[in-house]
């Protein structure tokens, strides 16, 4: 007979679990038979004496099991995309479009945000009238019909990872790449696509520190993927400084659309194109080049933007009315100089404070037009007076230490790598 | 801001906390603002990555501090003893009457048992009438008017201690010598003697496998008394074969006396007059050779077999009612030899199967006559048909393989160590 401490017990004293002793814990978990504070020991003893791959396989494996799980093998072309979360990441709202546009169709179940920034649900949530939340009909009715999907996700998609995932949150057991993996590609596998890119941001505003670790997450993903039959590819992607210009939800929308209509030359450009190319070429199975042509085609002549505003239009969002903040306040330069360092992780807690982000799992207070827009561009040239970053909101302005947020030096930063590894 | 989160991180990535955060963590504990959940993965990074001296000190301080802090300090020659619990350790029964007798004044708060065997207040328990709780003025006066006292222990006597205790239970995260140590301490402090007797039981039936384990334990434990302004004597004794003949409440009660009445060449007999002699050479600040002495004496004269009658008597236990099992059921050797092994691991899990010991916190369905008498002692010869262990029970006979109960063969086995060191 199995029981809960004799498993724990044997992962603290560094041994490998049985597949049945997995499907034991997941599915005890589950039901509410293992007890929360056993499963936070358990977590804690995995933390820091981690999992063999086949342990996180038949990890994964279970979670997924414990929910429901989509079929989409009816539909072609499906992709995926996940980004292991960054400060001013709004890609999917861009990227969906692009490779809708492209014949692709683009099936995301998406995430509301936790700590410093929205996820995309709370993004789109911010659009006036926009309905996050679908059935699995009308999922797969809109995917067929625009090529593309974005909705919240159910309750019933890996549900032990959900208990998991909240639990991992609150003990300090965040931290370990095989949880990380399994936690993020049981929802993947369970939501029904066979076709995956996903990525995985570095830095320090990010939960991956190192590339070393980045390195050894990617791996482990797209072992697991071959495990279920999913192709996964892994772009290794810089998190020191944020995505775009925008941070905080509406902001990020209005960014969107603006990226959309203009692709200036930002790094959020840049990545979006990148992530777009590798889904099209990987959806569609051709090659990277002509991938990036019609990556190319579908901006220029603004199929995708109009795919955006249709996907809005189809779930009775009003584009038009996107929520102002009352205030705003200009934070400027007081020497000259280059805009050398923007810090994500600052900039990401500031936006929170402004009203942009979540405290705790039930806070619901969510101010959908705060946020930060910054105003230059990392290496711009800066003249004292310039305005470097602007904070919107309806509340108070925090107090800010203006030298932790950015920094201006004599001569422009070595050159930023936005992409340091694709990983396939 | 201090946070649970942060602390738990903390540990995980094996730094040392401070003193304030480990006044934090208990007492936030204590009154429920940190979780199970939470407290259990501290606990497991604990148990992986271990604590500092200073850190289980710390621990200690806050854990006394959690509850009633007992002032004896006005009783002279106040001793207390205590044992990491071992298979048929009765010596609390048999030492406190000796002790007592020698000018002594024993003072000790007992558990009850958790696991396979009773603790020492449910085999006092065993006896009918027996009062098994005492109030502070009532276990003050019983030890000042019979020189020993020994009640359970109360509620409010180290609350951390006891909530931590209950949750590494059911967490396996019971195997941790600075968490054994801080545990045992914060107890006995709060219990109020300044002189203590530990005994360390050290084999498979033990909590503590092996002697370097025992040795780390005695010298933390020492090192924590010290703190305390308290003498700690350890004494790392044998757990590898029961102690004495009798396990199961009311048999090792009938033991008891018997062993202060004939006191016969067993190792019960030997433990017993070791740990006396240490007791009362620390209360009484007198060398071991005339200790010895005393406690001889007690026993030749009937003095100490006398005291535990009175003490009985003064809680109005009737000795001559101890239940008796309905069922009893003989082990018979089938060959010739000696017998050279007793597990006590074996005939604990034996005893509590006839009914001996609790399953759960929960269960209170201790049957007090259940258990098992050794017919044999170790290394006695043995012919076919000579009945080695003898069962009782009021229930049923559960399937036993008597070739893990014990070893018959043809040598007797090498010197048995009963006593491994003292260490003060």
């Amino acid at each position: 007979m199995m029981n809960i401490i004799d498993i724990i017990i044997k992962k603290k004293d560094q041994k490998e679990l049985t597949d049945k002793e997995i499907k034991y814990v997941v599915e005890k978990f589950t039901q509410g038979n293992i007890k929360d504070y056993q499963m936070s020991a358990l977590l804690m003893a995995i933390v820091i004496n981690g999992l063999t791959d086949e342990e996180t396989i038949s990890l994964t494996k279970y979670m997924v099991l414990s929910g429901d799980i989509l079929n989409l093998d009816n539909i072609d072309n499906i992709v995926d995309k996940h980004s292991t979360g960054g400060v001013g990441d709004k890609t999917t709202l861009i990227v969906a479009p692009i490779v809708a546009s492209c014949g692709c169709k683009l099936a995301k179940m998406s995430g509301r945000g936790l700590g410093y920034t929205g996820g995309t649900i709370d993004k789109l949530e911010s659009i006036p009238g926009f309905k996050v939340s679908l059935t699995k009909e009308e999922f797969i009715e809109e995917i067929k019909n625009l090529g593309m999907s974005i909705t919240s996700q159910t309750e019933n998609i890996a549900l032990a990872d959900k208990k998991i995932y909240a639990l991992r949150d609150v003990t300090g057991t965040t931290e370990s790449i095989p949880l990380i993996a399994s936690s993020i590609m049981s929802k993947k596998i369970a939501s029904g696509s066979k076709k995956l890119v996903l990525d995985i941001k570095v830095g320090e505003g990010a939960l991956i520190k190192n590339i070393s670790d980045a390195r050894k997450l990617a791996n482990l993903m797209i072992k697991i993927g071959k495990e279920n039959s999913m192709q996964v590819v892994c772009l290794l992607t810089n998190m020191d400084i944020p995505l775009g210009n925008n941070i905080g939800n509406s902001l990020e929308v209005l960014e969107a659309i603006n990226t959309l209509y203009y692709f200036p030359d930002t790094n959020l450009t840049r990545l979006c194109s990148e992530l777009a190319t590798q889904m099209v070429s990987l959806a569609l199975d051709i090659d990277y080049d002509e991938a990036k042509k019609r990556v190319d085609e579908t901006l220029r002549s603004k199929k995708a933007y109009n795919k955006l505003l249709a996907f809005v239009n189809d779930r009775n969002g009003d584009i038009t009315k996107l929520p102002k903040s009352k205030y705003f306040y200009q934070i400027k330069s007081d020497k000259e100089g280059y805009l050398s360092e923007l810090s994500s992780l600052e900039l990401a807690k500031l936006s929170m404070h402004l009203g942009a982000g979540r405290k705790t799992k039930e806070d619901s207070t969510i101010d959908y037009s705060a946020g930060i827009i910054i105003n230059k561009n990392l290496n711009d040239k800066v003249k004292i007076g310039d305005v470097i970053i602007t904070l919107y909101t309806n509340g108070e302005i925090p107090q800010i230490d203006k030298n932790i947020l950015f920094k201006i030096a004599e001569n422009p930063n070595k050159a930023y790598d936005l992409i340091y590894e694709i990983i396939k």
